[in-house]
């Protein structure tokens, strides 16, 4: 049986860099062999009395019936939603994630086998365990959202630098991760969060810019091992000809020093807020010792944390990926927010420049705008809910944020009506 | 708008005791003014642009036609089970579970509202991170659940101060943890679990030896502040004349520096264990300023942790939570596992005593066997897989846990059967 310092040895040997880059914490992480690892290797036995859950004694759930009654799943996938998930997760919907991870991938490019977490910020609170602690720094483009400092700086005492995304002109700068990196001690590891699209920019960038920041960050892993913690939440929803793809595709094999980790699940990509399924993924060969390794660490700390990820919204999304036409179900949700781009975009379009400017937008759920710089944001949102009826998310000092994804298409108009006239207001 | 000193502040002056246990992280945790917050205060505007989740721009959740197919439930509830939370639970399930938790309980009593949150580990690792950290000491009786390890000493890396549950003459033993915490520094802040119905022990305790512990534990609270974290996980299953109730009503204002947490959820209680619904309360007037700053830190770790708790699980719990015979589906759950512990217990007592000898149990999921001391509890493991098509957890060095839960009535004294024959084969 392994411990911590044998898949420790084992990622010094095969992967230098991801060992160089873990924390303390991500150091001791490693699944011991306790009672899942026992209910696991007794799995088949005739007479199995290893497993912690109330069954008729056959395996079968035993769910009251007020509960059982909510869900309309028969046979072994109603039994399944009412067992513990397995702390990777169902083996199946790992699996078929993974199919659809890769389904623009060439054969070639290794991933892992994804491990199911409870939704995306418990992906990146595993990774920040992994990967962060005080006296690392974290750049994190900007705006970005705001839980990133709950995730990261509250609980692992990381600290944040900050990476403009927006150049001096208001185009996306490529440069701004390694600029923040700049002033670090040679050789120390950092970690970067790349969120495209973006909350709240709600920019995906073009070819040309997606090119120039795989470069900008190979050229941070020349001098360091650079962690790249692709949140891949709003994946898919682009409403430009842009590419779509993650940007974790093109970050793997780019650098020996570049370590790309996939953050993505079914909270925006099938529509599923409450359901809190997400995966972790790297980008290693899923039958290396790496993988092997890192899948300790991150169950280690799947069960420290929660225990087993919640096997209830697996088998709902599992019935989502087991649907031949599940690209069209997704699409269908995609041209609704498509077309609530379009009417917002072209409103902002025709308002006055001195009052409220666009940052570049073009996919995800939001739009950022830019106020004149006597509006103070938190001020005018004060304003709009007591005088205008109208919500919108304050970016403090001078930015506010537009989720576009629950408004109706025929109320944005009058939605961005309201909130010029109180930035009129707010002017004096 | 108050932040994590103002309501710091509020713990001293209030809660002098809770304030002084807070390990650092602790005195960090505060719920910031971020997305969340301002939604809430933009709840009810006509134009509202705040709510970063997909909807059909009028409120209400644009699910996979695949998904939405999984879910029996109609209107708000099933709108409910696709959108996000808030952090804190769905308030009608948190207000349900409070009355159920109360049921038997004097007016007088306070308790908070409790925090939904993904599970009890959840519960169990928030509160970790709340009470203890590196310098600070748990005491856990034993033998314990082993995932108490990673959610504590891996994570936090606090002292785990080990407290045998049975004394010489093996019964249950009330002056456990005060023995265990005997050597801290006069005044130093502790942690302890109280774990009954325990896993793996099975154990209730009698009136009398409840009566004691209580009164060893505010002997500890006269010495320093004491958070007792009472993991209520196996509530109800109980099979013998004892009393049933959560050792946390009788510790609320037992003394003022004994400080209980209740931590208890829908996994046993409600059958229901891959839902994943977790609560944390505590011992507090849920108009307090102590209860509201324990809020604030409680939400801004499930924020930081998992973002919000597992909404569709939550309404499926709520169904359960509005059903009027709800205590008769528990009971006939109870019953079940009532009938399989008369078994266990029948056929154990007829083993001989140099064989197996069961530790004292009359409640929960499990009993756990000594062994006798030539035979060592992993090798009688693999032996039984190997040999006896029969799976056990093993408790190095001499103990195996039996969980009755997920074995057949008519099964168990094979089991037990299978078991003794092992136990001889490597006795030699």
């Amino acid at each position: 049986m392994p411990d911590a310092a044998a898949i420790n040895r084992d990622l010094e040997a095969e992967a230098p860099a991801i060992h160089a880059s873990l924390s303390a914490l991500g150091r001791r992480a490693f699944f011991p062999p306790g009672i899942p690892h026992q209910a696991m290797q007794a799995r088949g036995t005739r007479y199995n009395g290893t497993i912690g859950q109330i069954t008729d004694g056959g395996g079968l759930a035993l769910p009251l019936p007020s509960m059982r009654a909510t869900v309309a799943l028969e046979g072994d996938s109603a039994n399944r939603a009412f067992l513990y998930s397995p702390v990777p997760g169902i083996p199946e919907v790992r699996e078929a994630w993974r199919t659809r991870q890769r389904r623009d991938c060439a054969e070639s490019v290794p991933s892992s086998l994804p491990l199911v977490v409870n939704g995306l910020t418990h992906a990146l609170s595993i990774a920040a365990d992994l990967f962060t602690e005080e006296g690392r720094t974290l750049a994190v483009p900007t705006p970005y959202w705001g839980n990133y400092r709950q995730v990261f700086t509250m609980r692992t005492g990381a600290r944040v630098a900050t990476a403009p995304s927006l150049d001096a002109n208001g185009r996306f700068d490529p440069h701004a991760i390694p600029n923040a990196l700049a002033d670090l001690p040679a050789g120390q590891p950092a970690t970067a969060i790349v969120n495209m699209p973006s909350n709240p920019g709600g920019y995906m960038p073009t070819a040309a810019e997606r090119a120039a920041l795989v470069q900008a960050l190979v050229g941070v892993a020349r001098e360091r091992p650079l962690v790249v913690l692709c949140d891949d939440a709003y994946a898919g929803l682009v409403y430009e000809d842009v590419p779509r793809a993650s940007l974790f595709w093109d970050l793997i094999g780019a650098h020996p020093q570049l370590i790309p980790v996939k953050i993505d699940g079914s909270t925006k990509e099938l529509s599923f807020f409450g359901g809190r399924v997400g995966f972790l993924t790297f980008g290693v060969d899923p039958a290396s010792k790496t993988a092997a390794a890192l899948e300790s660490k991150v169950k280690s700390l799947v069960r420290a944390t929660v225990g087993s990820p919640v096997a209830t919204s697996q088998i709902i999304v599992l019935e989502a990926l087991r649907s031949p036409d599940l690209d069209d179900q997704i699409e269908a949700v995609r041209l609704q927010l498509d077309g609530r781009y379009r009417v917002l975009k072209d409103v902002l379009a025709r308002q006055p420049d001195d009052l409220l400017r666009p940052l570049p937008f073009n996919a995800g759920c939001f739009a950022v705008l830019r106020l004149p710089s006597g509006v103070d944001a938190e001020k005018l949102r004060h304003h709009l809910i007591a005088e205008h009826q109208t919500g919108l998310i304050a970016i403090p000092p001078h930015h506010v944020r537009i989720a576009f994804c629950s408004v109706a298409k025929t109320d944005l108009p009058e939605l961005v009506g309201r909130l010029v006239k109180g930035v009129r207001e707010l002017m004096g």
